[in-house]
């Protein structure tokens, strides 16, 4: 069991299935919509707790729709030092939530994309953990000892930091505490062949990734 | 002028415009064709120099037409160290190309985005320079001086390091020596407002983006 309270963030960039995040949503305790994000949330109905953003990529008509149903907007100015999405998770940080998914974090800008898995490995120092999901990945930070359940799809490891010493078990090949450096692609594309994988990072940094074709 | 050997490689992710990659092409002395990109290839009527791959995710049609256009085809394991994309860099970097493009290396697998995205730096340390080129993205180390010209959409730089010291001119947000952390989102969507941009990495490794919204 896990008590830990949990947010979701609605970014601007790529949108998962109306059911991914409905099911995130049902067990969040806070979600934010950050700027261009809003625009989805309308699109489904979903009632954010909180507008947040520069709504330089948001219509006058959808700030009108959540202003009319009284959801709280805090409008930041478009130059400012972080992003729409380290601003949400910022403001999560500070109602103690520390389990975030965020949704919409990837899309056709990588330099967004690419900061926002980053953005996982910034928060786990100040250990909060951070999901980012979309409709063929799922994006979280290597921790000393992780159990993933069987799917389809593969499972990748690797290393934002000089290098890993990683095991794995329970795939299609396994690794015995094998040191896996920056840009290598040892660690990507394992298939889970048992009912469940295991992953331990002995040392360094990385993410870990489950992603499917399709 | 630079009389340095340029190759390209076109893998299996999402497809460029035909005129970006024949543009590529016509300045490339080698060109590869990376497993599922031999497919894409095939479409545009474009003969690559030479097909490298485990081909767990090609037609054996399109096997059969490089085969009788006389391609060479290099078949290697599936299960390996390296990924395709390697592979193929290897060969290059084997008849001494040291300016290689990339294109097919970014998409809906954030697995193989990310990781082709930290091939750029690895390729850094062998004074390899790689370019990771898609419809909206043009991605490249951080060298010491860079100078941009002006062009539609967003310049973002960011370390893959503990942190960059940079300065940036010519650009909405210019940056003087500073520091920017792994994750910060400080570096990101700046516009070109001058002729040239000139970006100037201190200290650090990181990443060059430039993006377009669509």
């Amino acid at each position: 069991m896990n008590d830990r309270k949990r947010g979701v963030v609605i970014g601007s960039g790529s949108r998962v299935s109306k059911e991914k995040l409905l099911a995130a949503i049902e067990k969040s305790d806070f979600t934010i919509a950050a700027d261009g994000g809003a625009q989805y949330a309308v699109h489904l109905g979903i009632q954010p707790d909180l507008l947040v953003g520069d709504f330089d990529s948001i219509a006058e008509s959808d700030l009108q729709y959540f202003r009319e149903a009284g959801v709280p907007i805090e409008q930041f100015p478009k130059e400012k030092d972080e992003t729409d999405m380290e601003l949400a998770i910022r403001l999560l940080e500070e109602k103690e939530i520390r389990e975030i998914t965020l949704f919409g974090a990837s899309g056709s800008r990588l330099d967004h994309t690419f900061l926002n898995t980053l953005l996982i490995l910034k928060a786990k120092k100040r250990e909060t953990k951070i999901i980012l999901i979309d409709e063929t990945n799922e994006i979280r930070a290597l921790e000393e000892k992780m159990t993933i359940t069987k799917r389809d799809g593969y499972l990748s490891v690797m290393p934002v930091d000089s290098s890993i010493l990683i095991s794995l078990s329970g795939v299609e090949y396994p690794l015995e505490r094998k040191r896996i450096y920056l840009g290598d692609g040892l660690g990507v594309s394992n298939e889970i062949t048992s009912e469940f994988a295991t992953v331990e990072c002995h040392e360094g940094e990385g993410l870990l990734f489950l992603s499917t074709d399709e």
